[in-house]
């Protein structure tokens, strides 16, 4: 009976407007799920479920669609960096049909929430066919991905309703990271101690997220001015790159402007011949190591009359060039989770620009919850 | 005396309007300089510089910055498939600054028309560092890359003035099918018989380039209505997935209008939310084993009222769902050289929906012909 009746709190809107804005608020209770299983809290130690020898693997392949694919891309950034473990990731779509060059020495790893996605779950089956040993980061675990993997990984984190999805992608970058973590302790890329910080870091994100998702007044101020824009460009370098492929997907989706995320490198590369006084530059640029260089294109749009979104933390605020139209300040926090902790101030703009646009943001138009069919 | 006369000619406009269309007509000649430096003709066996030993090789890691890293990805599919040999492409902005996780026993090859490039320039060293062979693709022979390389592929397309890229990407895919084709031959996954066949396709592509130029009125007769939208998609499947990139790039870099390049099976994963009426969708689709699924796309985007411009073959014309706004016909070709045929239709609309917005084409807002700094 409790869990009925748990199961049927979960399905529904409560306080809020739309389940996507539910769904954004239950990221700390949902984290923390997600967390919990995947590491023993005890010892801070991780506690991966199934058995992968992360010591002897060459390679993983990720292979995922839409916002799946850019949680595996951050897991690719966070895996490569900690365990030196080489990471590739498609579109689903792109590795079924072409003849992609594989080696079985990999772990496939499929990413859906629904664990039914038609070109992912092709995906998963080639890899498969082709001797890989296969992993599946879903949120239904009674779905058929799940049945063919060799080792399932849950998300944890509810149903998901909304149709852009929010909780299920930190969830899905939460098991990442602790993935991440295992296979560098399993590699010898990093000591106990190390791994016992990194877990510790990786328990306090679900309050940071909280405390992230306290700056909804601050993004929803400057919602209506995005509303009018007829572009949005979303920047970032590192892990920050896949967030603002993220932050511009989300927007697309749901508020139907065209909002378009670039590696922030490449904005001389092209995107900068967009940029004038009313486009919206959405910068993501936590005071890490990639800082500086984001600051510099932050001048270079401010330079054509770009309205810069500048989303950083406290010390990023402190140094960041004069002239944005608002510096949005998420919590600091150890670089391992800042995406998991500026994901809520992207997804919360996304939300409140389609809210002034009056659209249907948990059924926006041409979209289906789970691409089922190819 | 003759050689510097050849120089002055190259740099001048002639007939032409701009520089940048003198260079799309310039790549039938262009391309057949590129491939007579790496096939022999007499044989129809291909002749790559340098000392490779495809054979033994590992994987290959690709470096470049915008349109050069979509020649990059171009390069993964043909080689891929071709070779079965793994390569990785990346953005050298990112892969640069983040902890690439690599293995020496990789070619890498760095790809930038200047050669001077700076983050592909650095991402290079990183290479060299790291203990790989190298190899630049390149158009200035005298460049710091091609200097710096174990192995130097030049382009030899002549000097590029305008910023938009056009003749140097078709003489970097041209390099890297005469690359695909000789490491598959050295790699045995095609006899020789296939190998003096690919060769010869190899061949015709300039004259099929040039045929494929004469699709300029075509192209010219939608340009007016393209030049009226607020943004276009441009989606394809497997190797016109570079393409519907390097589209995107083309018309977003001289035309202002917010194109975007995705792969067609993630139209469902989001891009479609913005389809409505005014939304032109360029879809590339020659008749290959990608037609159905791309002419499946394209009845997805005209139900949601997308004005669908279909540049195809003569059989994709034969196939084509009714209801296309306009067909484009690109001349039979061998899939192998498909990239380079259907490269002229798509950078002559980008051509001329920029010359309809009266925008400056060679020298576009914002924009360097080389980025030489960070």
């Amino acid at each position: 009976i409790q869990t009925v009746a748990a199961s049927a709190a979960l399905v529904e809107k409560g306080n809020y407007r739309h389940f996507m804005e539910k769904e954004i608020h239950d990221q700390p209770e949902g984290c923390q799920r997600t967390i919990a299983a995947y590491v023993d809290t005890l010892t801070a130690h991780t506690a991966i479920p199934g058995e992968v020898d992360w010591a002897r693997l060459e390679r993983v392949q990720i292979v995922a669609c839409g916002t799946s694919y850019i949680a595996g891309l951050m897991g690719k950034y966070l895996i490569e960096q900690l365990a030196d473990l080489p990471v590739d990731v498609e579109i689903a779509s792109e590795f079924r049909y072409r003849q992609p060059a594989l080696r079985k020495d990999a772990l496939a790893i499929a990413m859906s929430q629904s664990g039914e996605t038609a070109d992912t779950l092709a995906a998963l089956r080639f890899c498969q066919a082709k001797g890989m040993m296969t992993a599946a980061v879903v949120n239904a675990v009674e779905s058929t991905m799940a049945r063919e993997v060799d080792v399932v990984w849950p998300i944890h984190c509810g149903p998901e309703i909304g149709v852009a999805s929010t909780k299920a992608f930190t969830a899905q970058v939460s098991v990442l990271t602790a993935v991440a973590v295992a296979a560098a302790r399993a590699r010898g890329r990093i000591d106990e101690a190390e791994e016992q910080r990194l877990v510790r870091v990786l328990l306090e994100a679900p309050r940071l997220i909280a405390e992230s998702i306290k700056l909804e007044e601050a993004v929803r101020s400057i919602a209506l001015d995005v509303s009018r824009a007829r572009d949005v460009l979303y920047l970032g370098r590192g892990p920050m790159y896949p967030l603002a492929l993220e932050g511009a997907l989300k927007l697309k989706e749901i508020s139907y402007i065209h909002a378009e995320g670039y590696a922030a490198g490449e904005l001389k590369h092209g995107p900068i011949a967009l940029v004038d006084e009313q486009t919206p530059i959405v910068i993501l640029a936590p005071f890490d190591s990639y800082f500086e260089k984001s600051a510099s294109n932050m001048q270079e749009v401010m330079a054509r009359g770009g309205q810069v979104i500048f989303i950083t933390d406290p010390e990023g605020e402190r140094h960041a060039p004069a002239g944005a139209r608002v510096v949005v300040t998420a919590p600091k926090c150890d670089p391992l989770i800042a995406p998991l902790v500026l994901s809520a101030p992207v997804q919360l703009l996304a939300y409140h620009v389609a809210v002034c646009k009056g659209a249907d943001v948990d059924q926006p138009r041409n979209l289906a919850k789970s691409v089922t069919v190819e």
